[in-house]
């Protein structure tokens, strides 16, 4: 951490701020200058609070070197995560990951039905919102328990992993007792309060990067859940919200490997939220096998005009299977299987 | 509502989808052209989903004409409301009120000390964070409970309603039972359980905009709560994230007049986390008095460099007291008290 | 077009709107609501002004359907269009194409050297900047007609076609007479002056989004210059300006699939410019192949932190002869030859 | 401007760097840490390109710390400038100027008209488009040089200086002999060359901020005018580009006392550019007096439903006029006269 003084700071103040420093078992390295103090903070900066810094009068300007996650950092934790999710494994080494599902929930037979098409599709886990976070109060909020009693019924007919969206703490119990991998959706992902909730249990997290949220935010989120003891956690990109209104959202394909070089978590991409358009979701999922992701999560649906929710943005099985066989050829190119 | 259909769509399609639109309770008129068949929904459309409706394949677009929502609708609701916090009315045809105090809660006796100075400036509210979200799990999260108590005794020794935020549904009981305003923070804008939760009760709430919220999304919020059966809410604009780095975030001062046209529900600006710096709060909040603010809400510390937080927007009491004066002369000159 | 009127619009206000549209050669349908009365116009509305109809204070809102372009559009040219630029052809039927070469020329010696190295690798035109818009008044603004002379001079000795950027119309017999593909920067997309200029010639023009410019508005400026005569356009995503600030831009992949939707235009990706980072080029360049881009403009120099501008973003040639290796088995399998 | 250096630089790439750096005449400190070697550059760092530093392998970080502006720059000239345009003086220590009219010149008759208006309302200024940047080819582009004489005329008939846009360089002439105020459109901001050349005019500038360039990107494009010669710059800010589509643009109110601190030059806003409604004009014009606006410039037409351009944002002379006089009161209670 860089921090600039003003020219005129007095010394007596910037003795304090020192003092004040190095009782925070931090070194420093003081450098006159004309018009500046440069201060180089060594050591470990995760927990210095910047903004803190910024409120002295004095200071001109605080940059931070280091990053201020440690747990989720790549240089914390060299080796890349394998994270475990039912019988499946999710990681950098292992191979890519194909989630499909309805948006929603929808009922028993539903279920099973699309469990089946994606799995003969070469899907590994089946996606299903329960509990559904909708813009308006009168849309259709979800199954809920329910819902989750449809999916836990659609694994035991297949054998797939389920992953749903968790909405409050107080379903922490519910889902740890029923779902296989427990997603943060886009509007929670700075839940605080949430995301300490579940780092306090072992279930994978599936967190999903917030609508305007950074890179690093969304890193500090995955800290929060690993630095309450979970480390079990994968990151989806689902698009952030951007001036182009052509797009449900503008899938950021760099992240992938931004987070491969900061962070040792798998990463996978939702091509259905960050487009809401199905016609553009396969071309999308091929990008992000070729970026190098680690798993797709894909909304898939028998009858998408009749979805009761984001049909828009859902393939139907047939068009998913050849997604899959097209995704496969990708991967092996680069050196993935799936 | 206008639905275009393609050009190409089937009679039979056509006619399922009138079909399904006259169930739901409104009323059609078709337009055929030659490159597509449009429909205009008449009726009370705030309950259909439109992104169902672009689900079906033969639909090219759906433009919603009518807002979709209700309550908070000033077509609905045409008087200004006017919402009681304690003592304090806040409206429209009210004053303007001045809410001023830390960021966070730091002890009783700086808590008492800021509300004297906040209430000498000719503050009517004191504000202070008891449950902090933090990016960084590593960040000072809050004294919490005993941080509230701080604010209930600062109450006691002033007279001030109390604002703060709350986190989560499991402390809706201890905010009921000892805070005034509650506040819904920008990052859990869209944490719609926690809205509908705060739906139930009666007490005020002050709901932030989120970071990168539209102002559709925003009064849709507010219609949760109301929806839920709590018709108090204050909106609060504390600035929106935009491709600019220099300030935290860019207030919005146009959401002003819009707010008042849209909806019946008080508006106050948060010029502190809008700009994130002290040197221009009062540009920016005599501004938000200039456009039409029914209050603001100002992060007032005594010694900004030693706040535990976001010391670097807050300004010292004696600023504090010199905005309210230029503030009140611009009120007037804008037809307002304050 | 749809055009709602406001409830109470007095029935000559209606009359009066509905005559000037008529006399403007369209034809409407009516539908009368509670709430409103929408006009729907049939004929070619692309050269109706929405912002001046909108203006009618009778008019509540106006809905665009038909897309407000005409050449550019794959509704009135179906067929893909293949560019010819000197010998080599652009365009979805052909193969893909490699572009290599500096931000900025630097001297003939170097350019040469660069232009080999490119086509080693496999590249099959060179670029390089021989004028620089760049941020400040005081960085290297360009070699100009000498830079030129050097790209002129590489690609005599190489066979390669040349781009290059222009910036202002003075330039223009320069750049028919030597450059093979003109390039307009980010920058003046909407530099229509200069648009009009270049539709007045019939050399291909490179036309890359600007920074924050909508999807429409960038094949609007296609438009241009293919209203006034040239219908030698290829589109080029460089990435747009959003929140975040990892990366210099975010690249939108999804616009390829959507350009090839919506018109018949080649569209090729810059992930030097896109990412600003040369460890993210390659994963973002296989991505955009892998997504249906009919090539790449990439970023060499043989000395990175030498170069005179953005060498942060530049491949050293080993780099990018492995990245084109890689980008070919991609293409393969998703049905293109490189 | 401080550098950070990985851990691993070898000794002989540091002194090469270090080298480097002081033969541009720079003074440097060296701070050695555990992971990163830390180099603190004293001097006149305006013309150092970071993003070349920053190209170097062995380089981290580069942060700047001055400002790499220099002209434009409050601590290189502290004193408010003040702009002289005909008959009127724009900056902080004069009066506040408001500058209407329309969108478009349409005419000789119009213009004489409005300016009438605008003249009487207490405007000092009159606005018009003779040359107009239009999204598509097929929209009204100006009446040229026929506009140019309308407004010639005007002034002619009212005494009022008239500021019009320009939007290539081959009408530098043109406008030097006939506009008072050479107005540099947000499309143009960057559009290096016309900048360049309205550097070496005398006649005052108004340069607005670009739809998605940050205050810095925005300073630095006046200093290519002051750079090349013409110290006569008038910022304005005209909105920008963010997610929300309820307005055209989102003011960014905060500019204003940026600018002051930051640079010396006299800064106006344009709410009618900034909303793109007519509904909105008014709270935004106080907001940005209230907040230390220099000047206003606003859209006005007699009958805007027939405006040939932007009429949804032009208020009617009578709006105009009790705006003025709304805003004269907020000017004289911040201190102000207008």
């Amino acid at each position: 951490m860089i921090i600039t003084l003003k020219r005129k700071t007095p010394d007596i103040e910037k003795e304090k701020l020192i003092h004040s420093l190095e009782q925070q078992g931090l070194r420093l390295t003081v450098s006159e200058g004309i018009n500046f103090t440069v201060l180089g903070l060594m050591g470990d900066t995760s927990k210095i609070d910047d903004k803190r810094i910024q409120a002295n009068q004095w200071v001109e300007s605080v940059k931070r070197i280091d990053v201020p996650y440690k747990l989720a950092s790549r240089s914390f934790h060299p080796e890349d995560s394998v994270i475990q999710v039912g019988n499946v494994t999710v990681g950098q080494s292992e191979p890519i990951v194909i989630i499909g599902g309805p948006c929603s929930v929808e009922g028993q037979q539903m279920m099973v039905h699309i469990a089946k098409e994606v799995k003969d599709a070469g899907g590994v886990m089946l996606r299903g919102g329960a509990y559904k976070p909708r813009t308006s109060p009168y849309s259709f909020q979800g199954m809920k328990t329910e819902g989750i009693k449809c999916m836990v019924n659609a694994r035991e007919e297949t054998g797939l992993p389920i992953v749903s969206e968790i909405m409050s703490a107080d379903k922490i119990d519910e889902f740890v007792e029923n779902v296989d991998l427990i997603q943060v959706g886009a509007r929670n992902m700075q839940n605080f309060e949430l995301l300490k909730e579940l780092g306090k249990i072992n279930k994978p997290i599936l967190l999903k990067r917030g609508l305007a949220n950074t890179i690093e935010e969304w890193i500090m989120s995955a800290e929060y859940i690993m630095a309450n003891g979970n480390p079990n956690v994968i990151l989806c990109e689902r698009g952030i919200r951007t001036f182009e209104t052509y797009t449900r959202n503008t899938l950021d394909v760099s992240v992938i490997p931004i987070i491969k070089e900061k962070t040792h978590l798998p990463i996978i991409i939702d091509p259905s939220h960050a487009t809401g358009d199905y016609k553009l979701v396969e071309a999308v999922s091929l990008a992000a096998i070729a970026a190098g992701a680690d798993g797709l999560i894909i909304e898939v649906h028998d009858n998408p005009e009749c979805a009761w929710s984001d049909g828009a943005q859902s393939l139907k099985p047939e068009k998913f299977k050849a997604l899959v066989a097209k995704a496969r050829k990708v991967a092996e190119v680069v050196g993935r299987t799936l």
